[in-house]
């Protein structure tokens, strides 16, 4: 990893010097989309309905370009997908009067669940502590569709549904899509998934062949890594500095690809995590995804975005004793402060964009969403059909009955603002307590400004042993130093995508999202004293303290 | 398909005439299990715990012999998948004291829930009237795990899970499969899925290389036809009569197998609905599954028994004025009116049971679970790690809420008792229908004995038409008419597994698990007027009378 380059935010150009439109200007503005929905047909919302992200969509596009083709790019398998035959019997159903004796849907006489509610926070009092003394509940009754009380029931969500997800929740994703990135090219549409780890299972299904290598950062995410292997399909490191994958270096590894050498053919299939990424806390600027995406076009490349972080970007850190930067004053500035998202930019329709509610949500609901073109997305969602079918149909009333009719497009924006708030805190916290505790000859970093994950460096030459031990090896002894000392933190050479790769350099992940913050300063403290036993420094600030006072918080 | 051969159901036997222990006999009582049940530790019950579905066994079955083990018959796809890396820290999270920075498990903080409830039947009173009038509520609460209230909850269940579901209601399905069938080998165990579906894609992906054959029934479920297909994987349809696939037959086509003529290796994967079979409502009684399964030891052969009809096995059929059969007077009377699964006589652990929520509680759950070998298991379970993951953890919740707390393992029998004589009921009127308005010289059928299907055998050597017309062209000309009457059912030739094999005969599939009684009546009688129409029947007793006055239900 090369150090940091300086982060430029510029204006939003594409590689042809043709300037684009600003996807924060055209964005539609959230207080718009209630009062512009279509009274929708009935039919739309009933049982294993099927649903089409493309009608939630405000703007027409005329103006825009199609997608591209990727025929050239589909898997076997994938360009061998069929529809389903029974589903030829489906385009009857609409007939007036006809009863079906056709598709085998229990009947929701035997659902066992006669009303569902859910306790969740008044907009603008999102503490844990408020929603205990303020919350809001929310009702789902079984037949509230019937009875015209609501657009989702239980009757319906409790059945079967469609691989693309229920059309009442993907209509909220789509407009909060195109709110949020308004992609600049026609036919672009949404269909749910359940959780971008399937998400990526799908895609390299869909894009990659036994024997194939991919391409993503240097240091990534170590089960996207294990997604691909058993498949056939290796990863290829990209070198990356503190702003993430360097194009230079992605152009340079296509443009001088050997296949005989690398025994495999040049790579077309891109996984990146733009934002706060995993484990490296790399966020790219605007510019520097403008420059991967250039590459992109240079070699026709497919790009996986992958952004469970994009909502965990923080506010700008300003230091140890610096005061604070004042919350976004209203959703536009939240939403121009945000980094545009590769998507916004995807003139091409090469982007197949993962989006998750688990970080700003709850993981356990298992819903998430692909947006991508009309194509990729058809493909897609045939082999959800076939596979992990839809989302849960109760975690989808759940999150309906939060999101649209509760929270709203605004709401919800309150509540990002709230939790990027929240990882502002958090963030702060971790950097204080390195700023306290580690020893700066060995360890260092860059404030993260998006995600969960600090990424710290340590100067291995440093190391008494070095270099007659390796890197890994030190790294070995160190990371067991700190469990010794009662902390744990992650080895950076897990996240090496290539195993036969030696690392250059030693690193450390650790995460500010999951303990107290007493707890991060604790198990920081621990660290410090570690690295200095480890590399046998005279003992600093972190004067040594009785250990086993943390809880196993994890 | 041959006519149906009569049903025997004789003592569990193997097929070396060695008697197995009566899998009812040796069943675990249901009303044991709570008392029986361990003091876990709490730590299995915390947020992404592993679960072992061996701890919540309750035989230790040091007597039955270990599964085989299936490493010849792994693709390369499952062999070569390897443990989680990050996984290697999760051993120290129990270290006294320890405070983790490591896994990036969200705090459940931001979780924007403080309690979830639903109105549930109280047991006996389960109607969806009797639920609305006296229907209990049950409460799931934020941190009622850390408060001692339950163990489960919120904080938990929304935040990431295992590949293996839960704990908590891994251990109920365990149990429950335990009580149900007792499989007759040491090393079997439990994992969850996100339903059948998927539980097919991983199986075939576990099992299967692009190329191979795999056997089903001669008409089988269209799904999994199309779920295999762009892996490259085809199926072979086997013989079958009124109870399911022919053990002779499946002896002969493996036992004569060229596989330069096939263009295949020899087969080993059978793919089977042993009861209510998807579309043809056949049941394989007890006999005729030991002659299955003894083919299966003949040429090694690993089974796929997917049972979502399992619980949906009704009444004895009485006929149209016969008195109903009283209903089953005990649990233990109900349990051993079922047929025994193939997994209660898999002595060599070589059937992956699939089992599923979706025809006995509700679909949109998209909680199942899967029973094999401990080898087999994890293989699966390695696959969920990158891929589905678990099941939803608010379905999870929900149903841990539902069955764990409150019905628990004899509520949930006096409900599948209730679902058993609704479909019986179902059942009564679809016959009754039949017997009354369908033309007995061209229509014929075997009542089902379980499932949600009826199949009507339609000769076509009655049409006018035949031979010079083609039995799918009769099929389509019968379907189309059947839909200007205003009914539907499905054309059973979309479930020849392989499209290039002509029917033999001619088949029509209609489900009597979605529409009211009312509506299957009247499908029936409309059905029997376009069957008179294509076939120049003189009219009988369906006269015509005016179309179009039934509603949509599909």
């Amino acid at each position: 990893m090369t150090p940091p380059a300086a982060i430029e935010v510029t204006a939003v150009t594409d590689t042809e010097g043709v300037t684009l439109p600003d996807p924060l200007q055209a964005n539609v503005k959230s207080n718009d989309i209630y009062g512009r929905r279509k009274k929708s047909e009935k039919n739309q919302w009933g049982v294993a309905a099927p649903a089409d992200a493309k009608t939630f969509r405000h703007h027409k596009h005329g103006h825009k370009p199609s997608a591209k083709n990727w025929d050239h790019r589909l898997s076997k398998e994938s360009a061998s997908r069929e529809g389903s035959s029974l589903k030829q019997a489906a385009k009857y159903l609409g007939k007036p009067g006809i009863i079906s004796l056709g598709g085998g849907l229990p009947s929701s006489d035997y659902f066992p669940f006669e009303s569902l509610e859910i306790k969740v926070p008044r907009i603008g009092h999102f503490s844990e502590q408020e929603t205990k003394e303020s919350g809001v509940v929310l009702h789902a009754g079984k037949h509230d569709l019937a009875e015209d009380k609501s657009i989702f029931d239980i009757a319906t969500a409790f059945n079967y549904g469609q691989g693309r997800g229920s059309a009442q929740l993907l209509r909220w994703v789509t407009e909060h899509t195109e709110m949020v990135h308004n992609p600049p090219y026609s036919d672009w549409t949404c269909t749910m998934s359940i959780g971008s780890t399937s998400g990526l299972d799908i895609a390299l299904r869909m894009f990659a062949e036994r024997g194939d290598l991919i391409l993503s950062e240097e240091y990534t995410f170590a089960t996207a890594v294990e997604t691909a292997a058993p498949m056939g399909v290796n990863v290829v490191g990209v070198p990356m500095d503190a702003e993430g994958m360097l194009p230079h270096s992605l152009d340079h590894i296509l443009s001088t690809w050997d296949p005989v050498a690398r025994g495999a053919r040049k790579p077309f299939l891109v996984y990146t995590v733009p934002t706060g990424q995993n484990p490296t806390g790399a966020t790219q600027g605007a510019a520097r995804r403008r420059g991967i995406y250039a590459v992109a076009q240079k070699h026709d490349l497919y790009i996986l975005e992958d952004e469970p972080y994009y909502f965990l970007q923080m506010q700008p850190y300003t230091g140890p004793n610096a005061p604070d930067v004042p919350p976004p004053a209203s959703h536009d500035a939240f939403l121009k402060s945000l980094v545009p998202s590769l998507l916004s930019m995807d003139v091409d329709g090469r982007v197949m964009r993962l989006d998750s509610f688990s970080k700003v949500l709850a993981p356990g609901s298992r819903v998430g969403w692909i947006t991508a073109s009309e194509q990729v997305v058809a493909r897609y969602s045939k082999h959800a059909d076939v596979s992990t079918q839809g989302p849960s149909g109760i975690s989808q009333l759940v999150l309906f009955k939060l999101l649209d009719e509760h929270f709203g497009h605004e709401g919800y924006l309150d509540w990002l603002i709230h939790i990027r708030l929240e990882y502002t805190k958090r963030r702060g916290v971790i950097l204080e307590a390195c700023e306290k505790y580690l020893p700066k000859e060995v360890v260092s970093w860059v404030p993260p400004m998006a995600g969960m994950f600090h990424w710290l460096r340590i100067d291995h030459t440093k190391h008494p042993s070095y270099p007659s031990r390796s890197i890994t090896d030190i790294e070995d002894t160190l990371y067991l130093n700190i469990i010794e000392h009662n902390a744990l933190m992650m080895k950076g050479s897990w996240f090496i995508p290539d195993k036969s790769v030696s690392p250059e350099a030693l690193f450390l992940r650790a995460t500010f999202c999951a303990a107290s913050s007493e707890n991060i300063t604790e198990a920081i403290r621990r660290v410090g004293v570690a690295v200095r036993e480890s590399f046998r420094l005279v003992e600093g600030k972190g004067e040594v303290v009785v250990e086993g006072n943390g809880n196993g918080v994890h």
